[in-house]
């Protein structure tokens, strides 16, 4: 199979994101989300958001960094992210993101696995704003969806201002904003 | 509302593309695909291939053109391309994309609107590829899932042919490869 032929195949691998459920439904619909719609609304939610970012963001690498962020999920699943930092799921999820990018060129995959490593670890400042980015749809849609994932699995108002904190990391602005939306939701007892 | 609450307030919005339903499957899956999955679909595609575009792209753009490029949709629902580009339903997208912008700062809504007249019009090196890449998608999940949109439709092999003949004009060896395997799937029976 040449180049292009195995890119093909890749491009039809990874379509089993679409199958991978998140943990919240979209604003107005009752299902839940895919990996792979998520993707594409946090890439768009960067690029419209990036001058929130603490500092400047390299906004081309970020929107890379997630369109690949959830591949993982494709071998591994999607865990909420109130329980998914277990390192042997990591590891899991790196497998899978490995083993995809396999069908691709050497130079290519090598950059891929790089940025989706960068991503994972969250210490630059283009991940730590991808990362942040990452937080904000679940918010948006538990904060106008009555908080369904939070009133499912049992996260109290603590868990969520301590795991979302870390938004403040890639923008502090953004943060502020959410914070005070979610004090009002647990005021109104939806949280 | 301050810009930054109105930024949340589009990213609410733009959620509703993820039920806007397309008419092809997955591969794999028996559902059809919704809008804002296939767009994640299309920018990774992009990204992948952009080595293969008949002339330099600037795959950043592409991206971001790919990730706009059927928020028109959100108000006009979505048509199949056999059947798409007549010049009512064009304005009617070209309606929705000015509505959902306008939540957007002006300087940044006129970039973004650009942009999406970009694409549509298909005349620039970066558009030709983006509207080449867009048409990936769903000749994959036919040409593997039995035909299924053809066959439900009434398309034939000379409208497939005929209509698809555009990826050359982004990538002429990604035509070449794919008509290749339309006229295997003729062959077999499929289209």
């Amino acid at each position: 199979m040449n180049e292009l032929a195995k890119m093909l195949e890749f491009i039809v691998e990874i379509e089993r994101l679409k199958d991978v459920h998140r943990k919240s439904k979209p604003v107005g619909l009752d299902r839940y989300e895919n990996s792979a719609e998520h993707s594409w609304h946090v890439c768009l939610a960067a690029l419209i958001l990036k001058d929130y970012a603490n500092e400047w963001v390299d906004i081309d690498r970020v929107i890379k960094m997630l369109l690949i962020h959830d591949l993982g999920e494709i071998d591994a699943g999607d865990t909420i992210v109130y329980q998914s930092e277990a390192p042997e799921l990591k590891a899991k999820e790196a497998a899978g993101v490995e083993r995809l990018l396999s069908l691709l060129p050497d130079d290519r995959r090598a950059g891929f696995m790089a940025l989706w490593y960068e991503f994972e670890a969250g210490k630059t400042v283009d991940s730590k704003y991808a990362k942040a980015i990452d937080r904000v749809p679940p918010l948006l849609q538990n904060l106008r969806g009555g908080g369904h994932t939070w009133k499912k699995n049992g996260i109290t108002k603590e868990m969520v201002l301590s795991l979302n904190s870390r938004i403040k990391h890639g923008s502090q602005q953004l943060w502020d904003l959410l914070e005070s939306k979610l004090e009002e939701a647990a005021a109104s007892g939806i949280l």
